[in-house]
């Protein structure tokens, strides 16, 4: 994802001065190919950088890139802005606004509902949380990553965008984990499976998820874009702000709890269409075996390398 | 939606003798309307019919108008041809079809899954089920329902359309209700419904639902074009249909545990997106106020008056 947004932001004429992958030799990769520096530690990332685009996992990967003490992207941070694209836990964005204040820089949630392909294309969907005039400093260089900023919404202050990710997430696993359902039962039935999805499709029964999600779940071809693992943590995330909302959602705690029960069969790596394997009669044994995959339609995915 | 496809079958040039509706007014304004014979008995529609339509509430009524004494659409029904499109429990089907063929007659699925506006403009979309030989000797008179055939589809045997329509609502009901929670969580987040709903609009969180039922949900706005007890029932006719095949449908048992607590509410005659009256916050006490609106864009619905 960071690689793909890199390779991008070269091609707009921007300078990628700097890039640092847990993984060394990924970022010596990527490094290599645009002529950028693969640092050795995230100070020097924020030495050699204007603005710091970050991507990690989840919340505890973010509170260590951005530590108190250490090697901490807040060395030497004044003056920068970090642009967040991970899909963490609202709360993390504003702790993290106010570390960053302390240290003379500034954050800005650009949470990303798109993936591999729409980085590189440059038409990744943003939801932007934090001050509106940091926002404003750097809208031109987060115009260029999401189509001319067509693609771009302005949410709200820090946290804001983690919300509506977290929203946005949620609502798609439901959607994900129902398909499965409805399309396990229809071979239950013995219907056929592509005339099924064609009646979804034009129906009521519609959905984005359909389009991305329903034909890999016919075929079991789960080639990660966005992993149920992280279907589970997003589902998680929501199921807290609601929990302390006193918001009532038995839809959301089920499929937290379908895409739970995915990772903990060892499933987690595998994409969120996965979930089928928990649906389907004579699936969820095994690890379905991975077919190469080179192209495909977008889903909304949540990166999971930094850059 | 019985009197909307009458009007549309004689606007394209077919001739409706009679029509039937157990509230008598009903069906005499219709009949006066188009020029038909409002029946009193169902054995006079039957005398009166080369094809007969019938779109009930559920499979009571159903086997009501089916019965094997007393007034019967099966009475003299020798020679003809029952095309019946309400949303039923599969097995209803099977066996009404068995009933007609020892009365000489035979019958068709044509499940709808469109809503009142599409019957009037011969643009259903339909799911037909039962003997090929029937269906192709109607299948004119349906292409005029359904945009010249091209929003039919023949699914199989007797049964098949009915199975195929319970889960497009059992999928329609979970991602109604999944959108009921995201909905009600972002405005207890204090997020600009109209922002998420954009967004989820672009994104892995967008279906049909959402663009038929989200605004509604928003303005407490519950019309009914497919109410909360129709989909009740037909998550319920979906949940049977999982339990006999054995396949794990926990969203959609969610689902109909949350349109259930509805119709125990009391909102069962609302449309379905009252469901965001169980989740919003300070909702759900008392009854929305229906304000009248005239027209809607399409909804997936099940028809509730017959002809």
């Amino acid at each position: 994802m960071g690689a793909n947004m890199a390779r991008h932001l070269q091609d707009c004429g921007y300078r990628v001065t700097a890039v640092f992958d847990a993984r060394a030799e990924v970022a010596q990769e990527i490094a290599r190919e645009i002529g950028a520096h693969a640092c050795d530690t995230l100070a020097a990332v924020t030495a050699a950088s204007d603005v710091v685009f970050t991507v990690v996992t989840d919340d505890q990967a973010m509170e260590g890139i951005f530590a108190r003490r250490g090697d901490s992207l807040l060395a030497g941070a004044r003056g920068r802005i970090f642009i967040n694209c991970a899909t963490l836990s609202p709360a993390v964005h504003v702790e993290l606004a106010k570390r960053a204040n302390k240290a003379g820089a500034a954050t800005l949630e650009a949470c990303m509902a798109s993936s591999i392909t729409q980085a590189r294309a440059g038409t990744l969907y943003l939801m932007i949380g934090g001050d509106d005039n940091v926002y404003q400093k750097v809208k031109p260089l987060l115009c260029h990553l999401s189509d001319g900023g067509k693609l771009m919404r302005y949410v709200g202050t820090a946290g804001r965008a983690a919300q509506l990710k977290a929203l946005v997430n949620m609502v798609m696993n439901i959607n994900t984990a129902g398909l499965a359902e409805g399309l396990a039962l229809a071979e239950a039935l013995q219907l056929d499976l592509s005339t099924v999805r064609e009646v979804f499709s034009q129906t009521g029964a519609a959905s984005r998820v359909l389009a991305t999600d329903g034909e890999d779940m016919q075929n079991r071809d789960h080639s990660c874009f966005f992993s149920a693992a992280h279907a589970a943590k997003d589902s998680g995330i929501a199921l807290a702000l609601a929990r302390k909302a006193r918001i009532n959602t038995p839809l959301a705690a089920a499929a937290f709890d379908q895409f739970t029960r995915l990772v903990k069969a060892g499933f987690g790596d595998l994409d969120k269409s996965a979930v089928a394997e928990l649906t389907f009669r004579g699936r969820g044994r095994r690890k379905p075996t991975k077919p190469t995959k080179p192209t495909k339609p977008a889903k909304s995915a949540t990166p999971k390398k930094k850059k």
